[in-house]
Parts: C-alpha cells; sequence; structure tokens
C-alpha cells in the first residue's frame, strides 16, 4: 500500500493492480450495464453543500448511536460473499479493522470464514447477514449460531430473489462453476502478489455453510448448492417469522420504497437498509442516495436508516446523514482496502473517511454526526 | 458465436466483427445524425424502476395476450427488408427463433424470402408487414397471398413516404445502385467468413416481389423499383381501403402522435405500433420511448400498443410494459444475434431477453407480463 | 468534391482538408471559448418533432415569400467577408448558386469582390449587407451603389460594436497585419490545391472598399483600415437615418432582444434577423435557434424573422419555421461548400438543405413551407 | 511569454509548461475529487446574456467604487499564499501589476514576502488577508503591522477551520514537511528554466511569519508552525474582536450562505467575499456563481458583495456583475500569469479581462460597470 493513497479512489487503483482481473472485477462490477453501479456514486455528486462559518468547530463529534450502541463513526462494513478471494484473511480482516475504528461489521452468510472463527477473530460490534434460503431449518440455524456466538444484530437481505446477470463475470469466465481459459491463466500470472498470498489457502470456502446439504467444504460445490437455495418466494410472512425467531434487533436489507420501509417497520424490523446490493442485482434500480429521502420521511421517526452502496467519502456520508440517514455502510469501499493492504488497507479506508468525514463536517458548521442540520445541502 | 455472449450488446459486437461494415452499418445505422438512433436507446437509461420487495416471485409469468393471441414473451420480431444479406437463411431463421421462442415474427414486404417460403419454413404466429405501393393492384395481391398462406395479422407501415437518408450507406456505397470501390472490395476480403457463406446464395432477392412490374429476380433491379413505388400520397382514406380488403388483425405502425394513434383506432385498426422506424426514417423524431405514454394515453383502451425500436434488454422491455406497451418490437437486436450466430443467434438474443426481463419482473416484484404495475417506474 | 458527400458536415470535413488551417479556422472559428459557437449547433438537437402521418405529402412545396418575394427555399446566404480567400471567385461562385437555387445572397461590406461585379456575374435576388461606418458619407455612397447596381435589400449589422475575439486567429497569426511564422508557411506548403488556384489571385482585396480614405486596393491595409471605422456609437438614430435614406426592404440583423426587435420594427425595419454573428462576436450570447421564439412573439405579426447561424440541416431550417421563423440564413455551411468545391460545392450544400427539408416536412406531415404547422415541435 | 497568449487559459498552458508540475498543482488544484474546483468554472458557461444593441457604446466605463475607493476595474488579485514558488519576486509582482492596472491586491497571511515588503516594492491599494491564529497576541500584531503600512482594508479568511485535502499536493509529494522521491526531483530536473530561477532565492519563506513561535525563517517549519495555529474554533465572537481591532473596511471571506453573510453585516462588516477557497477546502461546496445571488439578495444594499473563485475571462466578469457582485477576484488566474511571465504575464492577464470585459459589456450595451443592468443576463 503507497504512502499516497489519499483517497478511496487512491485504494481502487491500487487494488485493481493487485488483483487479478477477475476478481476485481467480481468485487468492484455491478449487474447488467451497471447503470445503477455508475448512479450509486454518481448521484452525489450534484448534491451540494450549503456551508455555514464562525461556528467554533473545535470539537466535531463523529460518534452516533445506532439500535441503542454506541459507535464511534456512523459507518458500518456491509455483508460481502467469498472476501477470502481478495485476501486469505477475508472477513477476519475486516472485522478486526471495524472493531479498531469502533464501528459493526455485518459478516454475510456466504463469508468464506464463519460466524465463530470471525467472532473468535474480532469480538466487536458484530452484526449477521442472513439470506432466507428454500431450507428454512438451516437458516434457523445460523440464527441459532449467530446468537450463540454473540453477534448483535440481524441483517435479512431481500433483493435477492434472483441471482443479477454480472456481465464481466461472465465475460472473465468467473461463474459457479467457474471456466478456466488460457486468458484466465494469464490473469492470475499476472498478478504473482495475489497468487503467492492464495496460495497456501487453497481451501477457499464458504465457512458458515460447510456440511451443508451433506456438501463437502469445496467452495465450488457449496456455491453451486447456495445457489439452488435462493429463495424466490419470500413474502412478508418470512419476515414474520424471522421476527418470531430472532429477539435482537433486526433490520432489512435491499428496501429501496417507502412502502416497503413502512411495512418491514410494521413488521418489527428496527432498522432499514436502503440498498440496491451494490448495484449488483436490479440494473435500472434507483441509486440509494436518490431513494434515501422517500425511506426516510416514511420511517425515520420509527426505525433508524442507514444507507448502502455508492459511498466513497466523507462528504457522501455527510450528504447521506443531511438526507436522515442514521449511518451509510461501505462494502466495495472496505474491499479497495482490503485488496490493497490486508487488515491495514481496510484501516487506512476507514481513516481516510474518518477524516474526510471531520473536514466536511467542521467546514459546513456541523457539531455531531448523530445530529447533522437537514439544511447542511442547499435546496 | 462465444460462451461469453452475456447480452444483446455483446451479439452485437460480434455481429460487427462477423460482417462487411457495409452490412453491419445498414443494420445498425439511422437516418441523418442518427440523433433519433441514438435516444431510441439512450431515453431508457434515465428510467428507474421502483423495486418491491418480499412479494412472493417464485412465479412469473412472462406470456401475455395479444390480438387475442397467447404470447410466450411480450415481444415480436420487427419487419425488417433484405435479412438474407446478413445470413442467406434470413428470414427463415428469424422466424424459426420467434416460432421456437413463442412469439410471432412479422415479414416485410422486402424480405429477401418470399412470404410463403417463410410460412412454409416456420408456420407459427406470423403477421405480414405491407407496404402501400403506388401499384395498389400488387399491394392487394400481396394481401391476398398473407391471407392464404395464413399470415394471422397486418401491419402497414406508414412512415415510408420518403427514403431516409442514411449517410452510412452513402459513405459505405450501399445504395441502390451499389457503388463499388477498392475500399468496398477490402471490407468484404476481411470478413472471409461472411463471404464463403454468402457465396453459394448469389441469388438474393426480394421474394415477395419477384416478377412485379417486369422485372426479374435481380435484387438491385427489384430494389430500384421499389423505390420508385415508394407512394407519399398515402392517407386516412388508405387506412379504411386497406381495413376492408383485410379481415384479420390490422396494425398501423410509425405512430408517434396520439392523435395519429385515435385517428387510426377509429379508422379500425387493432393495434398501434409505436415507432420512429429504428431512427433510419426522420432524425429529429421522438425515442418511441418518450412518445409511448401520450399514444397509450389515447388508445389503450381500445388497441394493442406496441412499441418498436430501441429495446436492447429485458429491463427496457419491463419500462416500455410499465408505460403501457402490450409488447415490444426488436429490430436490430433480431439482426445481431442473426449475424453473430444465425438462428441459434436469434434464439440467444430471445433467451437472455427473456432471462433479463424474468429478473426484472421478480427484482419489481411483478408477477405478470400482461400485467406490470404502473407504479413500476419511479415518478 | 467527392461524391460521397452526403451532409454539410462532409461537406465542412472536406473544406477543412483543402483549406491551410489559418482559413479553415477563421471560417469555422467562433470568440474566445466558443461557447455561443457551440450553442449555436447544439440548441438543435434536442428539439424533437412531433411526426403526423397519411396526410398525403406526394406535394411538399418548399417555395415561400419572404418580403413580399418568392423563394424557391426559405433559405438565404449570409453576408460574410472575404470569401475570397476561400476561393478566388468567393461572392461570385455564392451569388451564382444562390440564383441558381432560386433564393437570395446577401453580399457583405466587406466581400472580396465589388458589389457591382457581383451584380453582373448573377444577376439574382441580390441583397446588400452594410455596416455604419465612422465615416458616414461612404455609407452613403455603398447605399447609392447598391441601389444603383439593383440590389433589393438592405441588411444593416448592428452587432459589430466591438471585434470578436477569435482567439484560433489570434494562435494561426491571421489577424490584421498577419504574423507570419514557420508554422503558418508549413500550413500553407501543406495545401498546395489552395495555394494553386490562390496564386494567379494575389490581388485579394475588399472590393467595395477600394480607394476609401485613400487606400488603394490592397486587402490588409483597406482591412486595417475598415476596422478603424467601426463605429461603436451606432443607435437607434442611425436606424432612422438609413430607413430614410433606403426605400425598399429593410432588415436589421444581429438581434436577440425582443424589446430590439419591437424597436426595430417600430423604426421602420421590414425584417429582423435573429444572429449572433455565427458566434463570432459575444461569447456567451444565447444560441439562436434558443432566442427565436422570444423574438417571433414579439414581432412575426408586423416583420419577417429569419434565423441566422447553426442551421447544418433541412431538420434544422424545419425546427426555425416550426417556430416562426420565415426563413434561415446559412453562413458557414455555404462556405463549407466553396471550399469543398467551388460554386458546385455550394450548389450541393443547398441541394443537401433542398432534399433534407423536403423529407422533414414529408415525414412530418407538412406541406408547405411558408405555413409550417406550429405544433410540428413536441412541446 | 508567447505572442499567441490571447486568453487566460492560453496563460494557465503556458503556466503549466513552465512549472515543475508539484507546483503547477498546488496552484491548480483543489481539495479531494475536485467537484467544487470543476464547479467554479463550469458553472459560468450555462449562463447567458441577453444582448442589447444600437445604445451608443463608444463609451465603456469599466471603473467602479469599492468601500469607497475608485477602481480601473472590478477587480482585485485574491490573497493566495507562497506566491514566491511560482516566481521568487512572487507577491511583489501581483502587487505591482495590480498598482499598475488600478485595482487593489489582497495580501495573504502566507505571503511569501512581508507586508512591509510588499508595499516599499508597490504602494498602491493594496489589502491584508488575516487568518485568526490560535495566538491571538500574533494576529493582533499582524494587524498593527498593515494598519503601520498602510493597508487600506481587511480580508478575514472564515474557511479554514480545517486543511483542505488536496490530492495532488499529496501525490507530488508536495506537503508539508515535503516528501522527496525520484519522481519528484524528476519534475524539477524537467524544468531548468523555474529552477535556474529559483536557485538564487534559496530563503523561500513565509515573510509576514518570520520569527513567530521562535521558528526561524525556513519555510518548511514556519509551514508546519502555521499549520498548528490554524484556528477550528474562530466563531462570530472574533467577528466582533476584530471589527474593534480594526477600524478600516473590514470584509470576511468565505461566505455561501445568505444568513452568514447578513450575521456578518451585522457584525460590522463592509463587505462579503462570496468564495469557497477556489475549490481547495469543502469538496461539495457550490460554486460561488451560483451562491452569488443569494447573498446579494441578503446583503447587497448594505456591504460590498465580491465574487471570488472561477472567474477566467471578462464575460465571466460581466455575469458576476449581472447577478449583482461589486468586483470579482482572480486568484489561479493571476498565478497563471505569474507563472506565465512573471510581472509582465499578470498584466497580460490583467489586460486580457480589461479587453474581454470591455467587449462583452459593448456588445450586452452596459455602458458602467458600476451599474450593469440586471437584465443582462437571460432568464
Amino acid at each position: 500500500m503507497s504512502a499516497v493513497c489519499a483517497s478511496v479512489d487512491d485504494l481502487r487503483r491500487q487494488a485493481k493492480r493487485y488483483l487479478p482481473r477477475m476478481v476485481f472485477d467480481f468485487v468492484d462490477g455491478g449487474a447488467e450495464r451497471e447503470i445503477t453501479l455508475r448512479a450509486n456514486t454518481a448521484d452525489f455528486e450534484p448534491l451540494r453543500f450549503a456551508p455555514r462559518v464562525l461556528t467554533d468547530v473545535s470539537q466535531v463529534d463523529l460518534s452516533t448511536t445506532l439500535l441503542g450502541e454506541q459507535l464511534a463513526l456512523p459507518l458500518l462494513i456491509a455483508p460481502m460473499g467469498l472476501c477470502g478471494l481478495v485476501r486469505p484473511e477475508g472477513e477476519l480482516a475486516l472485522a478486526r479493522a471495524a472493531r479498531a475504528a469502533g464501528i459493526p461489521f455485518v459478516l454475510s452468510t456466504a463469508a468464506s470464514h464463519s460466524l465463530e472463527a470471525v467472532m473468535d477473530a474480532a469480538a466487536g460490534n458484530l452484526w449477521f447477514q442472513l439470506y432466507i434460503f428454500r431450507d428454512r431449518e438451516f437458516a434457523r440455524s445460523l440464527l441459532q449460531r449467530a446468537r450463540a456466538a454473540g453477534y448483535r444484530a440481524l441483517v435479512v437481505t431481500v433483493d435477492l430473489t434472483r441471482g443479477g446477470k454480472r456481465e464481466k463475470d461472465i465475460h472473465n469466465g468467473f461463474t459457479v462453476p467457474p471456466r478456466f481459459t488460457r486468458r484466465t491463466a494469464l490473469d492470475l500470472l499476472r498478478h504473482p502478489a495475489w497468487l503467492w498470498r492464495m496460495a497456501p489457502h487453497r481451501g477457499l470456502t464458504l465457512g458458515n455453510l460447510v456440511g451443508w446439504g451433506g456438501q463437502d467444504s469445496n467452495v465450488i460445490a457449496l456455491s453451486t448448492f447456495m445457489n439452488t437455495q435462493i429463495d424466490p418466494s419470500i413474502s412478508w410472512a418470512d419476515l414474520d417469522w424471522l421476527r418470531a425467531e430472532w429477539d435482537l434487533p433486526l433490520l432489512v436489507k435491499g428496501i429501496l420504497h417507502p412502502d416497503d420501509a413502512r411495512q418491514a417497520v410494521a413488521a418489527g424490523a428496527d432498522g432499514i437498509i436502503v440498498s440496491n446490493h451494490g448495484g449488483r442485482q436490479l440494473d435500472g434500480a434507483p441509486s440509494t442516495i436518490s431513494a434515501l429521502a422517500g425511506v426516510v420521511d416514511a420511517v425515520s421517526t420509527s426505525a433508524d436508516v442507514i444507507l448502502d452502496s455508492g459511498v466513497r467519502s466523507g462528504a457522501d456520508i455527510l450528504k447521506a446523514l443531511a438526507l436522515g440517514a442514521r449511518a451509510c455502510m461501505i462494502g466495495k469501499a472496505a474491499l479497495y482496502g482490503l485488496g490493497a493492504g490486508g487488515q491495514g488497507g481496510v484501516e487506512r479506508v476507514l481513516a481516510i473517511l474518518r477524516q474526510e468525514l471531520d473536514v466536511a463536517m467542521a467546514l459546513t458548521g456541523n457539531h455531531r454526526a448523530s445530529a447533522v442540520r437537514s439544511d447542511t445541502l442547499k435546496p
């Protein structure tokens, strides 16, 4: 990781150099034409601050509370699958960096390390993300394991009733099962640092799913099986079931419509995560920052609203807070850090965002991240 | 056709490699500065979905009814002239692929294969497209042939009262009669696969017009003659005449104005095809997706409205359905498939669109293509 | 001039190859950052037609009347200085091409050929353009010469109270007096066809100004002197004076504001030419197509309104007519033709525009250029 | 400085060639993603004039009054730090060029030359810019020195409560302390003219700060110390203190919000400088031209409003005046001139702006820079 990494975009560039193209594209790409992927970041740009001056910003408090817990930053690391492909330590590094920064890490069902291993490595504010599989008993067993291991909140993802088509993955042969070609081989050989680090860890797997459905720990077999378990029939009744199964905070991830947010809160959700799955599912979905205000208007008095997708800078975070988000989630940004420098890279990303958020708050005249003025943005 | 063709755009790229430039540009180009051509696809992009979640999308029904018949997809293949230039089998391949997919194929008056030959090859849901020539008796004879052969609906094209100026064709010498140059020859020689397939089929012709006006089957002579038969005087009275001549479903293609749609329906049209001839006629015409809602408001209670031009993905189809179209027509997209892989390429295109439409419907919470929610798009 | 010149843009490209860069840039460039120059053409593009069908367009009448005279096309060739630099025949070729096409040519005060020579060469519908110089007696003498020679209308240009800064001319050393450098010499040597044609015509001059102020016919001396004669003090009183001096139709060129148009008509102007001097004077002036409707609303019932600047296609002309212009003027487009092929090139430009206008009118359902429907454009 | 420098953009290009990349980027760059930097210039472009003609513009008066003093142009040179890096003479050249042009120069606290040296070199209309440091006594001593030396007005900068992150500086190693690398060395060696001029002036310092805090005159030590003195606690109470300390005109620089402008005027400010620190502080701040009208509406009847940031042409100045600014400040534009040609380069910049402003005023029908018509811009 170079000394001149001044921004998340710099870390993205460095991760791009480090990772084989097929892995980078898997991390960085979106569905179909990537209209939504681009909009997720682009739609922040036209938003403009309405800065206030001479307000004494010697004390700017970046901490906030979320679902009753204290966060050092209004930020979480999003659940992402197979982070072990980027660096073998994968989710362990993300969890440790999050703990060091005083923010939650949300572990994906499809993580490369098991939820128990991650809790062992970094017993911080860990949350668990769940897909409601066709095999409800297995889903229930995951809940019990998460509860037992000390996970503090549950995030249920509801926007995966079909697999989004990531065309770069298809072009790269990065599919389940993978397609090996000369181009693929060349791609790997051109990234020896990555190969060198991965070599001793051939046992890449989906840690939470080992043994499920009689599969062994082979990552391809498990992924294939998991894909068959994606359940398109999930409905509001399943949320009720989940609410009954899980007595700690419950958040619904993948909501963009105010009416869905209202219904989720009515069903007992404690938080709403405005997300389009990082632009990886429905191409043509609105950017999350453009959908945020509608959801906030609908439910922010009774639930915490978190903005996922598109956050690349502290100014982005402040814009989301000004529009009513309680906190933001970063996914790709964290993986850029992981690729660029392992746990240290993730910590660098968090440090950059922290500093940028502090600057943006000070220069707009905001004193507390937990109470950003709604007139922080120009109308 | 490569294994990594994941999208219609991929097939377009592959067709571009396969076809001589003059043929590809003939397929792909538009009139004058191509303002309308570009708008046809570009105007879909800013439309954004308003996705709904947790609605149980295990059953998504892509079928619909159109003019009383069942379609497996809300899709048709548009009428196009001289498809035999792309692959010798031309319209035969299009018709077969359409039949296999359970959707109608509309055969052009200017097809390279005769309407009888196409019906012989693929007796599916075939429609016939008619230009009202100066020689009305010949037009009438085409109707009688189409009726006799079993064509189920008639599409009359009304936006060809002048020939649109396709500047790429002029630049390439791809005119009637053609202009042969060293560059042209080189272009052909650089595409040996195309040449090899075309060589045994030197007898390219306009199958429906053979013998007309005393012309032999020479494609250049026939095209020249047909151009002189384009009738700029066509008027609403001709639509009345046609309605009297044809007792099966009648659709008017080339309408963009709500008042014209109303008048066509009043004259007995069963369907309106919102089309700007794929951006090949009037440069400066509105994109069809931007003209759709006006026409739907005017006539959708009494006629089926079909959107032509610009469709390149399943998400595009869903956007058109959300704006009130009953189905979409693809023209260029089908020819990209034909160029990339013959009938198999067309089938690939249809499979891609089917899968994309299924994903887009599931992820927006739509269950039936015949009843897409009008609030599927963000206001 | 190549056979594949299908559009004005094609002729522009060909003129660019033929002309030394300094001459092409003089023709093609605009003031300062060329914001207005670009807007002049770009602002046509977002305007969209609202096409009507089945209206019998076998008869489309492109002729119109302007100031009581019949024009074969709603088009004029604009006054431009020093056309002899493009081709030695310069204004003679423009006038002949205009006469052949049945449209007026407006001769500039700063023409390379004298008004008498132009009338001798092409006694068509010729108009004369006047700058009101500090030396009013000389201006008066020009009027008398124009009247005597048979010029039918007078165009007074009012937007030259300062010289616009054409940065390309400065960069190229194309200034008065010119700056000769090695780069300039190279530029000329790279365009031998132009040099060859210009060589026998070293006597380039400003035909109307020869002898004025004691200057000889040397073009540089005359240009320098003319620049000192630009009068920034011109005011509405001068228009009154001119109205009294000239008893044939009088038009004011360079108006963009409705109130100025009203005042000009009140002062006796018969026509208003909405112009920003082809983007060559005030950078930041609105494009003419964006200023047109305001002027039309103000004066079209009492004066003919002509749109200058930015017209490159027949569709552009139709858009201007739909917004209330009686006719359009082309400047650069005519010079592209002149550069590409002399008089034949200008005729090609006019033929292209004629054909494009015919197509656009037919395909929008317009039958007479003198009565274009105001709902031809989408609202 | 080349003869063909026709615009500020030309001088920018020339400065870019002359200066080491790290110095040019320091001058030219902005904070973070440079959204605000780009908007500062880009937001002028869509503004369009509403030109008036025939108003007799033989007399166009570019002078104005500002805070009771006469200015030859509605223009000031903005305070900038470390101009000695561009050329050793730095602020001396800026001050002399400003005096020659009859406009004020505002000397930065962080200037390379001391305020006394600048007054000695160019005793024109000099203003002093102050940062309110933690060490208030030192700030007070600066005021006393400025008062004693004859500075006529005080500009207090309020938008530096944090240091903006200039990523180009970090990439270039141009930080405090600097980071020397092979790339840096190469950069310097590639710009021998700059090195040659700088070599005899190794003693680059911050002239106003020499001796402060016990530091010697070493520029790096002083810059490091100054950074620790940036006071984030400044508040409206400090403005009261300053108003009491300084009895000449007082302006507040860095205001974008109408309410802040109102409060500053209520606290005794004589002028408001609408500024976002040249896009170098808060990325995402509105462009100044977009924030101008709001501030003008709030305070222009009781204070002079000056627009800073983004001005690159005379047309830009006129647009700002039309929106109610009393004058504009140039920062980067002046440094481009300084880099391109020392004092002569700055004078060239001012001459270009003067001429462009004269042309824009004449061609819009404006006669006095002190009373630009508010309807000079199209609504």
